[in-house]
C-alpha cells in the first residue's frame, strides 16, 4: 500500500469581511457579546460568489503557490460540503470542467460539518490502494445563503473554501484515521435542501467537547503516539469554547483560527491546514491530527505525518 | 488487501404501479409510444413514502431474505442518490439512526446517476485497506418528485431502492473498477436542487452508446478476462435503445428489467443484482460487469468475482 504526502493546500475567502461588531450593532447585541461567546473577529460573506466559485478560488491560490503542480494530471477530485447548488452535475464535475481536466474521477461527499475528514480519508484509500496517484480534496461551504431561525447561531458562520493536493510517496508515513457516526441526537444540528439550518448550540457543546476527546485519545492509543509528539491538532473551527475545553482535557497543541473566518463547516480544516503550510509552521515528517465534529452526528480524526 | 464478498442484497420498489399505457392514455401520447422508444412497461411512483422509507425498504427486505445478518455489526453505511431530501443529517446517518446501529462510518455520495458505482467502489477501497469489515451500500432514488420539462424525459423515470452488503474475505477474488468522469458536456443532464430535472436525450445516447463500450473495453483489457466469460454485465437502466446498442458492440450478455422498473438511477443496479442473486443465477466466482453512466458526466464500472 502506498502512503500519501500532502504536496500543495490554498484556500480562498470571499471580499466581503462582515465584523462581530457590525453584527451585534445591527441586531442590538451588546458590544463583544459575540467575540466572548464564540471568539470570532470577523468571518466573509459570499455576495455574487457561488460554491462554485469559492472552491475555484482555494484550487487557484493552490496552484499560484506551488507552481509545479499540473492539474492535467489529477486522477481524481473530491468535494466535501454541506451547501451544495446542484444534484446533477454536482460539484467536483463542474471544478473539473472549469479546469479543463480531461478524465479524472470526480464525486462529493455530503457527511455534515465533518464531511472533509470523510473526503480526505476516502482520497487516502484510493491511493493507498495504488487506484490513483493523486487527490485534489477540496472543502467549501456557503453558510451564509442558509436561513437561521436564532441570531445566535447565525453569529458563528462564514464562508470560505480550501484544498489539499495529496500525491503517493514511496516513503513510509504514518497514517490512521477514527471515523465513526452516532446514531442519537441527528436532530440537533440539521439543514435540508431550503438551507434551513437549526442548531441546538448546548446540546452541541456537550457532544463536541465530550467524543471529541474520547476520538483523540483512540487515535492516540491506536497509534502509540503521544500527544505531545502531535504537532497541532488542527480541528474543526466550531467556537472557541468548544475549542479550548478539548485543548484542556487532552493536552493537545491546537490551531485555531475562528477569530479571523467563523465556522467555515467543511472549509475550515484545509483553510487552517493551508495557513500552517504558508506559515512554515509544519516539517516535514511533522505529526499532526485533523479532527472534524459536526451535523449527522459525525465524527472523525486524522493523524498524518506531514 | 482484503477482497470482498457480496453476502446479500436487497431491493423495494414503492406500491404505486404506473403503466406506460396510462401515460400514454394521460398525455395523448400514441399506444405503445413509450414501450417503443423505451423499453418500459411499467414503473412504481412513491406517493407517501420519502427517500429514507425507500432505503430503509431495501434494507428490511435485505434483513428477511439473510437471517444471519446482524445489523448492529455494520462499520459502514454508504448510499447514493440524486435526490437527497438533507443536507444535514444526510441519508446514511437516517438510516443509522433508524436501525439502531450504535456506531459506524456514515457517508452520503453525489455523483449523478452512476453514483452508485462509485459508493461501491468507496466501499470495496475501506475493505481492501482492512478499515471496515464490512460495508452496507445503498443506492435509491425517488425520480417522480423531479419537475421535467419534456413529456418524453419524465416517461423514463421511476422510483426504488436497492442495497448490497459487503463483507472482507480471505478468498482471494477479483475486483476491478474502471471509474472516470468527462470535462464536456455536464450539462446534458442535470438537476438543481429544486429537483428540476432536463435531459438532452440524443446527447445522452451518443454518450451512453460509445463512452461506455470503450469503458468495458478497458476494463476487459485491464482484468485480462474475455467478455464471453463475463457471466452478466448489469448496467444502469436507462433505455432499451441503449442497452441494446452497448450488447452489439460489446458481445455482452447484459441482464435487463427496464421492463418493469423503469429508469431508477443510483437504484438500477443494485435492484437488477437483487433480482439475479433471487433467480439463482449467480454461483460463487462467477465474474460479473456492473456498468454505470450518466450524470455529471460521469462513467464507471466493476468486473468483480461473485
Amino acid at each position: 500500500m502506498n502512503s500519501i504526502k500532502i504536496v500543495a493546500t490554498g484556500r480562498y475567502l470571499p471580499k466581503n469581511e462582515v465584523k462581530s461588531e457590525d453584527i451585534e450593532n445591527q441586531n442590538n447585541l451588546e458590544k463583544e457579546y459575540i467575540k466572548k461567546r464564540t471568539g470570532i473577529d470577523t468571518r466573509y460573506y459570499s455576495t455574487n460568489e457561488d460554491l462554485e466559485d469559492l472552491a475555484i478560488g482555494c484550487i487557484k491560490d493552490l496552484l499560484n503557490k506551488n507552481k509545479n503542480i499540473d492539474l492535467n494530471d489529477t486522477d481524481m477530485i473530491i468535494t466535501a460540503s454541506t451547501t451544495y447548488d446542484d444534484m446533477m452535475p454536482s460539484l467536483s464535475f463542474k471544478i473539473q470542467e472549469y479546469f479543463n481536466i480531461e478524465k479524472c474521477m470526480c464525486l462529493d461527499v455530503l457527511a455534515g460539518c465533518s464531511g472533509y475528514i470523510n473526503a480526505l480519508d476516502i482520497a487516502q484509500k484510493y491511493i493507498a490502494t495504488l487506484t490513483v496517484k493523486n487527490a485534489l480534496v477540496i472543502g467549501v461551504d456557503i453558510l451564509s445563503k442558509n436561513k437561521y431561525d436564532d441570531i445566535k447561531t447565525k453569529i458563528l458562520f462564514g464562508d470560505g473554501a480550501g484544498c489539499i493536493y495529496l500525491e503517493a510517496t514511496n516513503e513510509k508515513k504514518e497514517y490512521v484515521s477514527n471515523i465513526k457516526s452516532f446514531k442519537d441526537s441527528n436532530n440537533i444540528l440539521t439543514c435540508n435542501m431550503e438551507h434551513e439550518l437549526f442548531m441546538n448550540g448546548k446540546e452541541v457543546y456537550k457532544f463536541a467537547t465530550s467524543k471529541t476527546v474520547e476520538n483523540i485519545n483512540e487515535i492516540i492509543e491506536k497509534s502509540k503516539e503521544k500527544i505531545e509528539d502531535i504537532k497541532f491538532v488542527i480541528p474543526h473551527q466550531s467556537n472557541i469554547k468548544i475549542l479550548e475545553k478539548i485543548c484542556k482535557k487532552t493536552g493537545a497543541n491546537m490551531y485555531t483560527n475562528i477569530k479571523r473566518y467563523g465556522n467555515t463547516f467543511c472549509a475550515s480544516i484545509p483553510i487552517a491546514l493551508d495557513e500552517l503550510f504558508e506559515m512554515n509552521a509544519l516539517n516535514e515528517n511533522d505529526k499532526i491530527i485533523l479532527l472534524g465534529y459536526g451535523g449527522g452526528l459525525n465524527l472523525g480524526s486524522i493523524l498524518m505525518e506531514v
